[in-house]
């Protein structure tokens, strides 16, 4: 492995090329019309066109990304998240072209992205899953299994993830509505109609361990990240590590998710997640088999560059560190800075970004693939910069954090940035739940 | 203690800033004209006025900053470094009006400030120091004292520091028309014509060790760094810990600096300078009484805020940590982004900074007071940035300021971007001396 194609675009692209210098590889960007003139095309040691600007037409062109591997010379390819990075097919589809898939095996990702057999797993490694049914396709067995599942529940799509495919059911009444509307989504979302019902934990807390596993029998946890902060499901801020775990709740919930990884025959980065009840109890809810937008945090604390180590491990080498060699240091929050406009219900509002000026000082990282005078594109995700701030303490990485959204300017779109210093107050006291920034809203 | 003046200027006003933010103190920026639209000034709670641009009307200007805290109703007084900060006389008028000094007590800045008394403090604590002589008036008196000294020797102004004030005499035969130079421009440099000899130890490493003292009898150090790579004494690239340093050394220098700290009755942060030699002794050169431009790479390394435990300290509290507590964890680089031309002899280069694009992503760390569009001003300092990288290894650390020099990007002024760019491949094999950079520029 030499040479790796970076097929992704924005701050992760940037991430990629910066972690293919580290580990020693060359940086190949593939890029839309839109992105022609971005940052990340500039910082690569080598950049092919993709093809048009809606990501149907380049970076979820499965084609189109192959053919730029081979174009460009590269004998890797470094997914990102999104687009296609939890492709089984792709995945596979790279292997055959004898490229390395800076990922799990094709088949793991096959296997984890089936959340009824994700489930399974879970429950052969012996890792707690949430209460739920098989797949059900009509209304009366979607009834006699949601009589053993319990109300509140949720209408799951099975080929779903990321927070999408979910419909909520509050009482038994409610199902025969909800659930061909959710089998309708699904099948248009994700080109699959199967869905499963899955019982609603209320006040619980989204608990994510980070996993990482090699070629030679190494599988390692990163610890774990809170990112119970979230609006309709999509994640604002995380923090490392979950404040308040109990140790002993740590401990087990990392060694489920390294049970579950070691079970699955899992290879490179992954991140299981779990929810974890107010009764202390955790529930396995999906893996996802790629990086996180939100592993920086876990950098911070541990001092890892995790997309060095998935290159490193994607050309065989062995994990660069035992599981005794981590230890976790101080706290971090990353803030997602989404070019929405939180009085317009976070309605995606691009443009220009015609100042740009970023934060700085101790403790304080800043991941972006834009600058001042970039065009934040209508075509895709909204995420224009990730802060992330480390402190010896939570709340010195708190107190960074407020200073930091406050230095950060940006003119010409709106932003999450006012909502975030608005938030940081809030989270003081500690934990809170996956609901408690959509009831904070209202 | 409830709210500090910054009077000071650039990425150490920002700095501070941050600092009392963190540490729950209001910031009062103290600006000249050239500075009133500056980032650290809208990053303050609150600005005053000061004075004219050029340094000795505002930021040199003892009245004009005294007068700014008490119109703007401010407590306390940082200085930062350069301009007021080892002014003996501006820390007794600061203490007499009834206000902090967010420093060592004038006296001890008094003594340490003359380089003699300094001398003769480190020989009392037991501290080796540089072979040298008392101050010396006449021709006949340099030389009896240079026969005991050795060739070749430094002629050293008694109030210089900083690396200013300093003349090398390479044989007995120069040091008649030597010393009278160097006395006529001591007395023009620092209103004090006093000079003594000290033997140059040729090929010797800058070794410094950031100490902290709290009014509570707590005094301890934060370990080393590293700052030979100097050009005219001005240090460019510094490093934390110092590479290769043997743990007995290290011990050693820590232990002398904290000895020196607690005989002169330090108070607050200081550094304590050393040569260490090839021969592995090192030998004390002076103690800089105030907060040090390349304190970031400590912060990276220790986890302290060094700054806000300088306002912790300066407000009554002990340490917030013991000795104990500090550990070093992985290595950190800063490279000093100077507004140079380093193809015209590194001439400070003034004007518009029209474009100014950050480096980020893991173990990056920018420290600067401007953004794109300020006018770098030529009254003061040429220095527009500090580029700080941490790693888990050294290796890693240079890896990421390599890249982080390749991510800089602006455009209006020349810079020493592009030295760094070069420089930093040459660091790889391990530590240099202090005149390693001049010979290689050649």
């Amino acid at each position: 492995m030499r040479r790796v194609l970076v097929a992704n675009r924005g701050e992760i692209a940037l991430r990629i090329i910066r972690a293919c210098h580290h580990a020693g590889f060359e940086a190949v960007a593939a890029y839309s019309d839109a992105d022609t003139a971005s940052r990340w095309v500039e910082l690569a040691d080598d950049a092919v066109h993709i093809g048009g600007s809606p990501a149907a037409k380049s970076y979820l062109n499965a084609d189109a990304v192959l053919d730029a591997a081979k174009r460009s010379g590269a004998d890797a390819i470094h997914p990102g998240y999104g687009f296609l990075a939890e492709n089984a097919a792709f995945a596979r589809r790279v292997a055959e072209a004898g490229l390395t898939f800076v990922g799990p095996p094709a088949e793991v990702i096959e296997k984890m992205g089936d959340k009824a057999t994700a489930r399974r797993m879970a429950q052969e490694a012996g890792v707690p899953v949430v209460p739920g049914s098989d797949p059900v396709t009509s209304v009366e067995a979607a009834e006699a299994a949601a009589a053993e599942v319990g109300f509140p529940l949720l209408v799951k799509a099975s080929a779903g993830g990321g927070g999408r495919g979910i419909r909520p059911v509050g009482a038994p009444d409610e199902l025969a509505a909800v659930l061909p509307t959710a089998q309708a989504e699904a099948s248009a979302a994700f080109g699959d109609g199967t869905v499963y019902l899955e019982r609603l934990i209320e006040r619980a807390r989204h608990i994510e361990v980070q996993v990482l596993a090699d070629h030679h029998g190494n599988a390692v946890h990163a610890f774990e990240r809170d990112c119970s902060v979230q609006r309709r499901r999509q994640k604002l801020i995380e923090e490392a590590p979950a404040p308040g775990l109990p140790a002993e709740v740590r401990t087990a919930i990392t060694d489920a998710a390294v049970r579950l990884a070691r079970h699955v025959g899992y290879r490179n980065a992954g991140t299981v997640e779990f929810l974890l009840a107010e009764d202390g109890q955790f529930h396995f809810i999906e893996m996802n088999t790629r990086i996180q937008v939100e592993h920086p945090i876990t950098e911070c604390v541990t001092g890892v560059d995790l997309v060095a180590e998935q290159l490193r491990i994607a050309s065989g080498a062995p994990l660069s560190f035992a599981q005794d060699d981590l230890a976790l240091t101080g706290a971090a929050v990353e803030l997602r800075i989404n070019a929405e406009d939180p009085d317009a219900d976070f309605r995606p509002a691009p443009g220009e970004l015609s100042v740009f000026d970023l934060p700085g000082g101790p403790g304080v990282r800043v991941d972006t693939g834009f600058t001042a005078g970039d065009r934040i594109s209508p075509f895709y995700d909204s995420m224009i910069a990730k802060l992330v701030c480390w402190g010896a303490t939570r709340e010195e990485a708190l107190s960074r954090a407020r200073q930091a959204v406050a230095e950060l300017r940006f003119e010409g779109v709106p932003s999450t940035a006012g909502l975030h210093a608005r938030l940081l107050p809030q989270l003081a006291p500690g934990p809170v739940h996956t609901r408690w920034l959509e009831e904070w809203l209202r």
